[in-house]
């Protein structure tokens, strides 16, 4: 029971998302994250799917999703030899005191502040996993007022 | 006929990124990007969805979703009143000669190199839509060996 990364590149078509998310849903496989978005050759996307649960079925619908017709290559991610990253955006409540405060974790972690209002500002992170994770930490004694995040995305190491 | 940003609040459990997809396919409106991630809330997920398509049918989705059982709020992101951000990782080709041609281009964008292999490069950029194909169209030169975007993910800007 640990995390995967699929990376599954796929037609750039109507339906297609659905079909490969539909045999999760179908075994009642949670999926964590999952970001889809068109690759270099705008013919194809690339989608990056982050699933947890048992080993055997997840294989199981490995093996289904590659034998859909729209669904050209699957990869499992490993840990390490990948690059993973993904990106958030939130959204802090904060008054004229606290607003140093923040200003100076988001040096900490280069993260930029890409919005003020009067009682609030909007940072950006990316990062891998554990890096946006300590960031969500730290903002414990704030008031978060939305958070969104993309979900993972990644890429092998290397030559490949 | 123009890109609309959907944000979608949502239950984070299994099956309903595949009940709101499956609106858009079952009217074969073809899906640009999702993202879907965890809000600081776990009890809830965020998915921002990009399409485009005839505005009428579109609206007719939207008022679906919204009676979804496990949908808890969609709201569309108005270009000017909202932070869009994107993450891209790619892998370049590049021989002695052109990574010192790469490198300059990634500190104007920048852009960050998270790997290097013997004949390679990838790069991190995070930014608007309009600076992502700014870098893309500039990599028309060098050999493009993968490409992966997280898709679009925002939030509308002030106090909101």
């Amino acid at each position: 029971m640990n995390k995967k990364v699929l990376s599954v590149l796929v037609d750039n078509k109507s339906g297609v998302l659905n079909r490969v998310a539909g045999l999760f849903s179908r075994r009642a496989y949670n999926i964590i994250s999952l970001t889809v978005g068109e690759t270099a050759d705008p013919k194809f996307s690339r989608m990056t799917i982050v699933v947890s649960g048992d080993d055997d079925i997840l294989e199981q619908i490995i093996k289904q999703i590659s034998k859909l017709e729209d669904v050209k290559d699957v990869e499992v991610l490993k840990n390490g030899e990948s690059v993973i990253r993904e990106l958030i955006l939130v959204k802090v409540k904060a008054d004229q005191s606290q607003r140093q405060q923040l200003v100076a974790m988001t040096d900490i972690f280069r993260a930029n502040i890409v919005d003020v209002a009067k009682d609030s500002l909007m940072v950006e992170l990316t990062g891998n996993p554990s890096k946006l994770e300590a960031f969500i930490d730290l903002l414990d004694g704030f008031e978060i007022i939305q958070l969104v995040r993309t979900g993972i995305t990644g890429l092998p190491r290397g030559e490949k």
